[in-house]
C-alpha cells in the first residue's frame, strides 16, 4: 500500500501524531476546506469533535475516506444518513473517559449532597451558617447508558456506597431496560444521563419524566445536552418537581451568556470537561496512533461504532 | 438504684431523651448554671459540644458527675486535668461522624481534584471556559488520625482509586507512626487532618509542614481547627506553596466576618458541618440512650474515652 493519506479535522494540534511520521501523508484542515480535501483522504481524523463539519461535507461527491476516527465518546456531531449508510468504518474514543466522567459525576453528586454551592456562596459573603446534608451512601442512583462510560459512573456510585441501577437499550445481566426506566426513575435520588445521542434518546429527559422523579432527587447530564429538554428541566427545578441537577453538556455549547439556564436555582452548569483530565489529548493522540497501525497493518479496527445505532455495541 | 439525675447542657433539645422518662430525672442547664448543678448530677450529657463551658466549670467544689458524655467525636473542648485525674467515665460519640465525614472529605477532594469552585464562580458570570482538571484514582492520599473518622476517610478515599495512608499516635499494621509523616506528606497529593485535638497535635500542621509538601498537593481539614496554624497556612497558599485547602474546623467558630482566613486564595470554608447529616441529632441521641441504658445496667461502657490520651483508644 502506499503511504495513506491521513487527513485531520482540528482546531488545535493533537499530540502524538508525529509518531506517524512517514508512514501517513498528515494533512490538516477545518471545516471551510473539508468538503474539497474529503475526496482525497483515506483517513479521516475528526479531533476538533465540537464541529459539525463532517455531517455537513460528508453528503458531497466524489470517493470517502474509508475510515473516519473521531476523539469523542459520542459520534451524534459527524453522523449523517450518508455515511450511515457508506462503507465506510467509523471508531470512537471509547476507553478515554470513562474513569475521569465517573469521578465527576461523583464529584457532582457529593457536591450537591453535601450542599457545596451553599458554602462557596456564603464563603463570599464570609458568612458562618451551619447547615445539616446529606449521606450518600444508601442512596440510590440511575444511571441511564449501560456503555463503559455508564458502567464506570455505576461503579464509582457503588464503591460510594450507592445502591445504582443501570438503564441500556437492551435488558441483560446487571442492565435494565428501557421498559423498566419510569419505575427506576420513580425510586432515584440521583438520575444520571450517560446515554448516547440517538433518535431514540433525545429528548428522553422531557417534563413526564422530571415529573416521574421524586422532589428530593437531583439530575446529572455527562451525555448529551440534547438528551434534556432544557426549559422542561429548567420549569421541573422552577417548580420544584426535583431538589437540583448538574449540567455537563447543553443542547448548544458553548451556552450563550443570554441564556436563562445560568440562573436557573439549583441547577450547576459546567463547560463540557467531565471527561477532560490532564492528559487527556495525550490519550486521545496516543489512542489514535495504536488504531492507525492496526489499520495500517490491515488487522482489525477496535471501537468500531455501529453507524445506525450511534455507538460502540458492547456487553 | 434510685433514679439518678441526668444533667444536659444543651443549647437546643436533644431528640430520643424521651425514651428515659421514668429511668432518669432529666434536668436541662446552661453553661451560667452549670457550676452550681454539676454536684447534684450523676450523669452528664454534654449535647452543646461547642461549648467550654465544663472545662471551666468542673475544677469548682463539691461531688462530680460519675459520667459525662459528649455528643461528639473529640473531647478537647470539655477536657481539662481535674477531669482527667478524677474517676468520671467520659464517653463520646465515636461511630456516629465516621461514613458522613469520610464523604464530606471525598466531596472537597473531588471538588478541588475538578475545579468546582472555579465553575460556580464562572456560572455566576455566565462564562462558559473549559478547562482540564485532574483524575484522582492514581493520587496519593495521607490522612492523619487513625481513630474510626480517619480510617473511614481512607476506606473511601481507597474506593476512589487513591493510595492512601493513615498515620496514627503509633505505628501498628496499616498505620504509620509519626515518624513517619514527613516522609508521607513529601509525596501526598491530598493531605487530610482528621486527629483529635491534643498537646501532640496542637499545631502540628505549620508553615514546615506545608514546606514539606508538594506545591500541587491540597490539605483538608476535618478534626479540629487548633491542629493547623491558619496563619502558616494562608501564608503557605499566598505564597503557592500548595495548591488549595479545604477547613471545615476553624480554632475559633464562627470563623468571623472579619477573618482574613475567608478571602485566601483556594481555600475554601465551611462550617463545621462535615458529620451532620440529616438525622444526626436523632443518631446521637439513640447512641446516648443505649449507652444510658448499659450505664444504668450496670455493664460496661461503650466508646470510654482515655482522658489523658483525649481519645476512645482503638484497632
Amino acid at each position: 500500500m502506499s503511504t495513506p493519506t491521513l487527513l485531520v479535522l482540528d482546531a488545535e494540534p493533537l499530540p502524538r501524531l508525529g509518531r506517524l511520521t512517514g508512514r501517513a501523508r498528515i494533512e490538516h484542515t477545518d471545516a471551510s476546506s473539508l468538503a474539497e480535501r474529503l475526496p482525497h483522504a483515506d483517513v479521516l481524523l475528526v479531533w476538533d469533535f465540537t464541529s459539525h463539519a463532517v455531517r455537513e461535507a460528508w453528503p458531497g461527491g466524489g470517493p470517502r475516506p474509508r475510515w473516519v476516527h473521531t476523539a469523542s465518546a459520542g459520534v451524534d456531531h459527524l453522523m449523517c444518513p450518508e455515511l450511515a449508510d457508506s462503507e465506510t468504518v467509523v471508531t470512537n474514543a471509547r476507553g478515554v473517559f470513562d474513569q475521569p466522567i465517573a469521578e465527576y459525576v461523583a464529584a457532582l453528586v457529593l457536591a450537591m449532597a453535601k450542599d457545596l454551592p451553599t458554602t462557596l456562596r456564603l464563603q463570599g459573603e464570609r458568612t458562618w451558617r451551619h447547615r445539616e446534608s446529606t449521606r450518600v451512601a444508601g442512596t440510590r442512583a440511575c444511571v441511564v447508558g449501560s456503555g463503559p462510560i455508564g458502567r464506570a459512573i455505576a461503579r464509582t456510585l457503588k464503591a460510594l456506597g450507592i445502591t445504582t441501577a443501570l438503564v441500556g437499550r437492551t435488558a441483560r445481566t446487571g442492565v435494565h431496560g428501557p421498559d423498566e426506566l419510569d419505575r427506576l426513575l420513580a425510586r432515584a435520588d440521583w438520575v444520571v444521563a450517560a446515554a448516547p445521542l440517538t433518535d431514540d434518546t433525545r429528548g428522553m429527559f422531557d417534563a413526564r419524566r422530571f415529573g416521574v422523579m421524586q422532589p428530593s432527587a437531583r439530575f446529572v447530564n455527562v451525555g448529551r445536552g440534547q438528551l434534556v429538554v432544557e426549559d422542561d428541566l429548567a420549569e421541573a427545578l422552577n417548580r420544584r418537581w426535583i431538589a437540583g441537577a448538574a449540567l455537563d453538556v447543553l443542547s448548544r455549547e458553548p451556552l450563550a451568556p443570554e441564556s436563562p439556564l445560568w440562573g436557573v436555582p439549583d441547577l450547576l452548569i459546567s463547560p463540557h470537561m467531565s471527561g477532560d483530565t490532564v492528559g487527556w489529548r495525550d490519550e486521545l493522540g496516543a489512542q489514535f496512533v495504536e488504531l492507525f497501525e492496526s489499520w495500517a497493518a490491515g488487522r482489525p479496527l477496535a471501537n468500531v461504532v455501529d453507524k445506525k445505532r450511534g455507538y460502540v455495541p458492547g456487553h
